[in-house]
């Protein structure tokens, strides 16, 4: 078993969406993350909060094992992001995004979390997730994440950090913009012809993709009857992926594909209510169950 | 083995795509069914033709070893459809529809054709559909096809049809559409309790969901660098689905589970190319080994 360390948002987020309306719950890309790593290995956290941060909520993510020393609070107000999936389920409408304390986010990672030997770089500036692999030596698994925004305004520098990395895990929208390719097939070979190890596509309810020189698999995404909040899932998904993989500690086609179903089954967990309210009320069995069910979907 | 009937369309398409342009090409229901259905089992087509059939798309048909004595030739013009993906590869845009002949089309069924156990009832009027099914007494295995205008405008008919059959093929809109929800789970659970034993929901590139009282499986859909032309390709599935049922002559859950990936794969091929072209050019083996490939790609 591995440490894993991730480095993105930790967020108020408020949420309209056909199951209802929530202000300013418990939100972003390392909080979604960690959460979800945190069920099969130990996790460190590094993000930015402003002084306003509840205190009910960072005893909420340390409810989970997450080590949140480098969870820094700094004078200003916490990372804030509005969002509706009242017209579609499937894509967030942003009514608006206050990025306040994050917008100056220079990630100050504490000694002991130098050791990970699994790292993610969650949605931020590509300038910023390469100036982050600049303090690591040695051989580390790397997943990284991106959005529209920076596949349009830092393309190069975004293009740089991928080379860098082992993993990277994008949407479909963003795997097609990114490749300027309109086939998925296409477009998760241009991504690895970037540098990485392997390149996931994620799909929503339609699953996820894993694409390497060597081989192709896909994993389902888990059907349900209802989704209240769909705010999470890709970084969930990739919780569980890299979470499984720290926790295995051995890259391998095998475990590839296993994480892949991990971190489909993580991500169907998520959607079925607000926030990370969902984990509060689970165990490691209710995730093992899913994770079988899954499995047999697609395998006679 | 057993022998399997269709009762569809044999028309002539005019096909617009990104890959080109094809005028006045062999299309229609049974026609991609019945040639797909070939691979597997001996196939008896019923349908209905105009006396400006070219003899050369008769030859193809027949080519395939598909009993060709149900297909009437009558006084007046083929079935002509076309069509437009130019916009949107996953969705034909309808053109031009000219049923001439098809509009009279009243199944003549050779006597031969009773003991097919195998039956499936290609998209058509479902009055037309429930008329046929008069004909067959004892056990059979019925399958069947709809869309969106049927269940706009004849959806007590509709429904009265499905109630007879053994399982009924619709894509994912069709399916939304006709149980009024927008999850795709509920809306198999809702086909189920119209009366079929199974539900299959065809999602295109994202591959194909069965649905029963027992089991929920998934198959995912080939991943082709390129697609020319998707049309066909639901009666192609359903060809190989129904094919491969009929090869083995038996229900149970694992040859459900495998006739889904059959059926994934034969619409695989019809896609690469314009009509049923593809079919020209590939063997049982090339089948075979996609049909393992496919496999692969969901099970660890």
């Amino acid at each position: 078993m591995s440490d894993i360390l991730v480095i993105g948002s930790v967020a108020l987020d408020t949420i309209a969406s056909p199951a209802g309306y929530s202000k300013e719950i418990l939100g972003g890309s390392a909080t979604y993350f960690s959460i979800s790593a945190s069920f099969f290995t130990h996790v460190n956290l590094v993000a930015t909060v402003g002084r306003d941060f509840p205190e009910e909520y960072r005893n909420t993510i340390k409810y989970f094992g997450v080590d949140m020393s480098g969870l820094e609070t700094k004078d200003g107000l916490t990372f804030r992001w509005e969002g509706s999936y009242v017209n579609d389920l499937n894509c967030a409408q942003t009514i608006n995004t206050q990025l306040n304390v994050f917008a100056e986010f220079k990630p100050c990672l504490p000694k002991a979390y130098e050791k990970s030997k699994f790292i993610f770089l969650a949605n931020i500036d590509p300038d910023l997730q390469i100036f982050i692999l600049k303090r690591f030596s040695g051989k580390r698994f790397i997943g990284c994440d991106s959005m529209n925004h920076w596949i349009k305004n830092k393309n190069s520098s975004l293009k740089k950090m991928i080379k860098k990395t082992s993993i990277i895990f994008l949407n479909d929208m963003e795997a097609k913009m990114l490749s300027g390719e309109s086939n998925i097939l296409k477009a998760g070979k241009y991504l690895l012809s970037l540098g990485p190890k392997f390149a996931v596509v994620k799909r929503g309810e339609y699953g996820a993709i894993i694409f390497s020189r060597d081989f192709i698999f896909m994993a389902p995404a888990y059907l349900l009857e209802e989704v209240k909040d769909p705010t999470g899932a890709g970084d969930t998904f990739a919780g569980g992926f890299m979470g499984y993989l720290a926790k295995t500690n051995k890259i391998n086609e095998g475990n590839m594909k296993n994480a892949l179903i991990w971190g489909s089954t993580m991500a169907s967990f998520t959607v079925e209510d607000f926030s990370i309210n969902r984990f509060l009320k689970i165990t490691k069995r209710d995730i093992e169950k899913r994770y079988k069910t899954l499995k047999k979907i697609t395998t006679i």
